[in-house]
């Protein structure tokens, strides 16, 4: 197979880098794909589960946007619903009806939840459930997860990263994911000063495999949270919709304080939403959060639409089956060419790794010619799998993860890389 | 005249108190609307400078959902732009080939500026604009405005709201707008610790008239800043292309190191950007800022449209020149029925006030009975124009205007509280 270029994107990241630091930045950036020009950086289209880069090239997409999309790009029904809302209006002076109709329908869908706020950035509602737990307790610390993400503000950043202020995590304890003598130390440490937990409903570290809760670990968390009158809070916007429909936490068997949501709400289009108890809802009404962008109407019709059609259809048991097919398999075409791949977290958001090689530089090397044959595979993040991925296009994407292992098992054979030496 | 009546808005209202804190929170919570019940809460369709609420009243806007809209709402040509690219693709793995387009057009635009960055909350950018700060001086502390408004982190907020801890405001120094003697003062006092300065491009404190800088007020923040290495932030998010296309400092004649915008960029689509000097453009590129919908094309595309057009019709000038229009003449009829009004900051977002009530009883009163008959007033916060405003739609204000002091004029004076005795 003709594998892909991507002069034009070359082309257009020259152009850029002139004018944005960095060219492209955040969690877009092409610096963690290995070798980059091996990826393309812009795209032309994209539709169903597949996108086109400027070059032509054609990619079934195994990131979604980093997880915003779930049911396929220009899924018509979720943007018949937003080009409705905007024939009526968007940003106005004003709220819009849908905002009440999406509340209710979220403390319906979410069993704990009594209310629910709306805002943009997933980073909105980490920040506000922690200032709501903060209100509600009287305490300043907060509790999180080593290598654990919930967006870009100083707090939630890794202490020495550039920007940063110690003050802005003066208050901030981070503990090992699945350690609850870790959490109940953090506590004898600081007694009565803890104000939240925040988690992921598993964990999630970048450039790591993840690690799904121990048995038990969420009930033992939730019991102290409960008995210490910490808030306990989920970060559910990368996993949200992926494991359960009605919030990842009843995926565990749990049910938290507060829930954040966001990334696949409205299947791209921009919003986030914290839900709450009834018991915390003054204090979440007493602190001020807002945006001029929070009551956009559009993303808030597109929510409804794209989440009424996602638990028809039970899109998170869809994306299970079509993930455990496709990773499956592809454990099985890579152990017929001699490489082991570890696949963790759940199917529908599977962390691939190729385990020989502890450079990374093979499985980099290989999700690489995945990419240059169609198969869009980033080499250190969780995948992504949505409804709109079809059994052709897993079928597909394993015949490129076949020819992909020959390529990198004939490279590496040729730099005498391979076969491993046995240790 | 007719005055309206809101039962369907109270409804909704009452639904969403049960399932949304607050009911509507923020910006957009119906609370600073005193008396709230003569206002609407929900809109039901926008077009042009109107908007229709829930109970089919129709009011000529003149907040532009806060800012956001200043081409008029369902403006052709930025929502034919939006719709062509949300054909294309809108959020997707990869960047849009519009946004170095974007990103090019805007540094055209901005003379300071040799970059952008692109993000969603108005609070994003100046967020990451102190963390340039602190990155490029090694310092930690930030100048900012008593009753300045840079969005809702906590960092920006007043010390004593709910959900703030003290470490968040450590490093905050507020004083007085237009005070250079202050400024000087401050960085006496904490010699090279400074790392930026913050503002508005003139100020617009919420519940008091807005406050243009002092002759020369700006040349010497600007003087200053160079000489201490103090990093110099414009917030123009809410004065942004209403002042001047080119950024407000251009109004005012000096250059910041950084420019924040956000609001009117795509009248109404959900973008913010940050605008920087080649010298802090390394710092830019490796303080870690991201968000999940940062990478949104249909709001670039969207800006791209919206500016260029405003850019051709000279927008700024239009906008103030109805609102000069409007404002003197509304100036006239109070003075005609024994009233003063003051118009304070740029015709273009002016903010306006009866002077001679000082418990603002009869000022809330006015810009209800306005809005009860159609014109969108709210009495504490500064209103905005658009370049949809037509000479049509001001000369309908003017005379609800009319009708609405001879309203208040008789209350008041049934009510024996006019006219005012002599102090």
């Amino acid at each position: 197979m003709e594998t892909f270029s991507y002069s034009k994107s070359q082309e257009f990241f020259s152009r850029a880098a002139r004018v944005i630091p960095g060219g492209i930045y955040g969690h877009y950036s092409p610096a963690p794909l290995i070798p980059a020009t091996h990826y393309p950086f812009y795209t032309a289209r994209a539709e169903g589960a597949r996108f086109w880069d400027v070059d032509g090239n054609e990619f079934i997409d195994y990131m979604c946007a980093f997880g915003p999309m779930i049911q396929g790009y220009q899924n018509s029904v979720v943007d018949h619903a937003a080009r409705e809302q905007l024939k009526s209006g968007n940003l106005t002076t004003g709220a819009s009806a849908v905002m009440v109709e999406l509340a209710e329908y979220l403390t319906g869908l979410v069993s704990f939840a009594d209310w629910a706020y709306f805002a943009k950035n997933g980073a909105d509602v980490t920040n506000y459930a922690t200032m709501i737990a903060r209100d509600a307790t009287g305490r300043k610390k907060i509790v999180m997860i080593q290598s654990g993400y919930h967006g870009a503000a100083p707090w939630m950043q890794v202490p020495g990263h550039h920007g940063l202020i110690e003050e802005d995590y003066y208050h901030i304890i981070r503990i090992n994911w699945n350690d609850i003598e870790a959490l109940e130390h953090a506590i004898s440490e600081n007694p009565n000063e803890i104000a939240g937990f925040i988690a992921t409903p598993y964990h999630v570290p970048v450039f790591r495999d993840n690690e799904m809760p121990a048995d038990g670990y969420w009930q033992k968390v939730e019991a102290i949270c409960r008995q210490e009158g910490i808030v306990l809070i989920v970060d559910d916007i990368r996993h949200g919709f992926r494991l359960d429909m009605s919030g990842s936490n009843e995926y565990f068997g749990f049910k938290p304080d507060l829930l954040c949501l966001g990334k696949a709400l409205a299947n791209g289009y921009p919003i986030s939403a914290l839900l709450g108890t009834d018991a915390l809802k003054n204090m979440a009404a007493r602190v001020f959060y807002t945006g001029s962008f929070f009551f956009e109407a559009v993303p808030m019709a597109a929510c409804l639409v794209n989440l009424r059609g996602l638990e028809e259809i039970q899109g998170p048991q869809i994306m299970q089956t079509q993930g455990k097919k496709l990773t499956d398999a592809m454990v099985d075409i890579a152990r017929g060419y001699g490489f082991t791949l570890k696949v963790t977290g759940v199917p529908s958001m599977p962390y691939v790794r190729i385990t020989d090689d502890e450079s990374m530089m093979l499985h980099q090397d290989w999700c690489a010619e995945c990419t240059r044959r169609g198969a869009y595979f980033t080499p250190h993040h969780n995948w992504f799998l949505s409804t709109a991925h079809t059994v052709q296009d897993i079928d597909q994407t394993l015949e490129i993860v076949d020819e992909a292992f020959q390529a990198v098992k004939k490279k590496w054979e040729d730099e005498k890389k391979f076969p491993f030496e046995k240790p």
